[in-house]
């Protein structure tokens, strides 16, 4: 089943302990669709100015994505993220944010998306995510990402648009920030206790929590040695947990949970190198077998 | 088969952002011995001054923990630590440390303990540990723990240690503070290359890693809402750990897992209250019930 997400198109410039790369391709919206495709089609919906590269475009299209979504901006500049990651690659500082075409144009919904069942609004301003969720009611599962930003400046659209999802996924000091509760146990129920049918609270290296009504657990990440480029990691994960859930066709928990291993494993080969670099390596095949090892890992 | 622990027994005073708790019963060996006594009998070598309430040994006695060990030094005081956490539990800090009569006094292996086959090392002075080991050349299985002072300011003893070890236990600050290296799972492998036949890295709340030559995994942690003292989590996992090792008689990779994870839950019942206040209060079925419910986490 085609899954859409709405979210930044971005170039990146990345400097890590031993590495710099310029100008890479990254975004929200692109590290989600990418690890999505693994599982289902994908629609994408963002903008981009005239220097965005063609050939970004046609390698999301060889993809099975559609980038009917994707904008291009006439006199506009691509939006640019550059950021350091330190020796402990878990801390990383934004050097410079160029908002450029993302600071005036709001991506437009294409008329043939509408009608897509599965919906992710990747981390942007929630009045924003709200006006996407309000052209598309009739979507079945609709999850969101946010960042400390909004639970800062825009708490009441946040709130509000949080009582309107099915899932949110967000990182563990969000979900400090957001209740005030240093547990996270804790801060996962209350955050679900905000609306939602589900909580996923992303901690990196450490890997993930779940929280329904019924349910909290929490998985490991998959223990890689190869951490050359974490960013990404985070939409990777949500590409790739909500990618299978589209593939499934349903939400229920035992699907959620298998969703939620393979959004950890997708996450896991993405930051084995910067970009798409790693992903654009393996296939589904290669997901299956760190499956495997991966449950592997986890019976005894 | 009984395991013998040599450590710090201790009367400790704790503050957390919610309680404070004065001159309570803690201590390497305390921890270790009530996690272990689960599963198999203990025996207690440490040293205490004669301020040391008769009640906190006749309760150890009572668990099948053999206090023959437990010198009391008339005229010292016992060894005293007094610590606070702050609102995220994770992060304590050492307000005042007595060592009292572990200044003076190492304890002495009563004669009747030397052909214990399963040792542990809790935290402490690698030179005096050594003299331990050296005292018990039958055993078959020994592990130990360590702490940054160590590494820091006897980094060659504690290597001479850690080649004779079996299994190596610290945390994760120390992993990477003994090899240089961020990466845990990097961190862990050459941590084992140093000589122990395994590793184990605990990450608090985020759970704990195995290493051996040919396995490398992760459990995470069991979540629970109620973290109220972390103090002796680490020592309660050792305890659990090896206390299972040493019920089932056997080190197969297959039961190593399996002990780790009851580690992981004995350590999630021993901060859910002050010192051994929840683990005086649980039984082995609670345990059992707790690995159901973990194992059911983990399995999808």
């Amino acid at each position: 089943m085609p899954l859409l997400v709405v979210g930044s198109v971005a170039l990146d410039s990345v400097e890590t302990p031993s590495q710099k790369r310029d100008d890479i391709l990254g975004g929200s919206a692109v590290y989600f669709s990418y690890a999505a495709s693994f599982f289902t089609p994908v629609r994408l919906v963002g903008v981009v100015g005239d220097d965005w590269p063609p050939r970004h475009t046609e390698m999301l299209r060889a993809r099975n994505i559609d980038t009917a979504g994707l904008q291009v901006v006439a006199g506009a500049k691509t939006f640019r993220w550059r950021g350091k990651y330190f020796q402990n690659m878990n801390h990383r500082e934004t050097l410079d944010v160029q908002l450029n075409v993302m600071h005036d144009c709001t991506p437009v919904l294409p008329e043939s998306f509408r009608r897509c069942r599965f919906l992710f609004l990747a981390n942007g301003c929630p009045s924003v995510q709200l006006k996407f969720l309000d052209q598309m009611p009739g979507a079945d599962l609709v999850m969101a990402d946010t960042m400390d930003l909004w639970i800062n400046t825009q708490r009441d659209e946040l709130l509000q648009l949080i009582r309107r999802l099915d899932g949110l996924v967000l990182n563990d000091s969000e979900a400090k920030l957001l209740t005030g509760e240093e547990n996270l146990v804790l801060a996962g129920q209350r955050v679900r206790e905000m609306g939602p049918r589900f909580v996923i609270i992303k901690k990196g290296e450490h890997g993930a929590m779940f929280f329904s009504k019924h349910e909290t657990y929490v998985l490991p990440a998959y223990p890689t040695a190869q951490v050359v480029d974490p960013t990404g990691a985070g939409d990777s994960f949500a590409g790739g947990m909500m990618g299978y859930l589209a593939e499934q066709g349903n939400f229920e928990p035992k699907t959620l949970k298998e969703a939620m291993a393979y959004g950890i494993l997708v996450a896991s080969f993405t930051v084995e190198d910067f970009s798409l670099d790693r992903l654009q390596k393996i296939t589904r095949e290669d997901l299956r077998h760190r499956m495997n090892q991966y449950q592997q890992m986890l019976t005894f």
